[in-house]
């Protein structure tokens, strides 16, 4: 059985990921591919406890360090109970945020360093990576306009202050142009529609190359 | 101002780690000496949260893996919140496990092996390290039979199979014949008076040394 995609969306808040990851996996079930269609932090009922202590509370309840590594607990849970599950079995798996999140936040914006997130990632996920990543970036304002018309306790990365989020967004727009083969940097500020259509085109072109191997 | 010593007790359940520890702290401010007690997983308010989440709930809850990254999580809130400040502002810590115990249940037990938790530790508390450890060996039926007289919702690791208990106590004999300078092997299964003397000259030859330097 060939391995199925694993596909990843990653991008500061409001940038629309949710939505259009979820796009993404109806379309693709539509196809007649069996989906899992999953998230992070959480994604599996240990990495969903893990979760909880990441995103409420006090925005000062962890240090950096506390946080690169709560992540990636989470991440192991997910990794080896979800993920390469459903990849091993022929599944695609769509995915709201991973590892270049935790570069990007942790990483560049807490500035514990590439390196210091690269040993983790290699300790935690040994030979795996994402076969596309979309980047949907949009600016800061736009972006925190959206999230904040959701109303809920999750909101601890949310409080943080604007000079945080453009930290973020810089630290993603590096993240992408060191991969630029995996990465697919999309301007996110484009209509939801228009965005469907642009990461449909790209995963189904992916489809006909994975198949084909 | 000199740095506190860093004391660490590392060893199965029963081997009376808690109890040496709590003596060996009560003599050191009997000594007039700055002290904090501690103890891992925990130790700290957001360790604290992390270790319910490790010691309670079934034994299968967590793969090596995510155990692994949970224990550091927790180690670098404890480390950065409290260990770290306590050493320098001059007070020893006495410290109840410490990465020794990641090493030999998920370094050694679980297979993870000994680059990962090394690798992991780097990035969780550079350049920290024991001043010194004592490891309080002991057979596993003793300390079984010990631990077993408590009745508590946290004992998932008590709860894991006998095979389990002798490779963890293997494993720390390993890791003690690789560091011997530091880490002094102790037969727990004297009396428990005479271990505290045992202990205590240790340390108190160590402080000699340590306000001389």
């Amino acid at each position: 059985m060939t391995r199925g995609l694993f596909i990843t969306f990653e991008g500061g808040e409001g940038s629309g990921k949710s939505t259009q990851a979820a796009r993404l996996a109806a379309h693709l079930r539509e196809r007649g591919l069996a989906v899992v269609l999953t998230r992070e932090p959480g994604g599996s009922p240990g990495a969903e406890a893990i979760r909880k202590l990441l995103v409420e509370g006090d925005t000062a309840r962890w240090t950096g360090r506390g946080e690169l590594f709560l992540h990636f607990a989470a991440r192991a849970d997910h990794v080896e109970r979800v993920i390469q599950p459903a990849l091993a079995r022929g599944a695609c798996v769509v995915c709201d945020r991973f590892t270049d999140s935790t570069m990007a936040y942790q990483g560049y914006a807490h500035g514990l360093g590439r390196e210091a997130v690269e040993r983790l990632a290699d300790v935690c996920h040994p030979g795996l990576k994402p076969d596309i990543t979309f980047l949907l970036d949009i600016p800061v304002e736009v972006g925190m306009k959206r999230s904040g018309l959701r109303d809920s306790a999750e909101n601890r990365y949310e409080r943080m202050p604007l000079e945080f989020h453009e930290r973020i967004r810089n630290a993603f727009l590096d993240i992408a142009s060191r991969d630029a083969e995996r990465i697919r940097l999309i301007d996110a500020s484009a209509d939801i529609s228009a965005l469907e259509k642009i990461i449909r085109l790209n995963v189904d072109e992916m489809l006909v190359k994975h198949s084909g191997a």
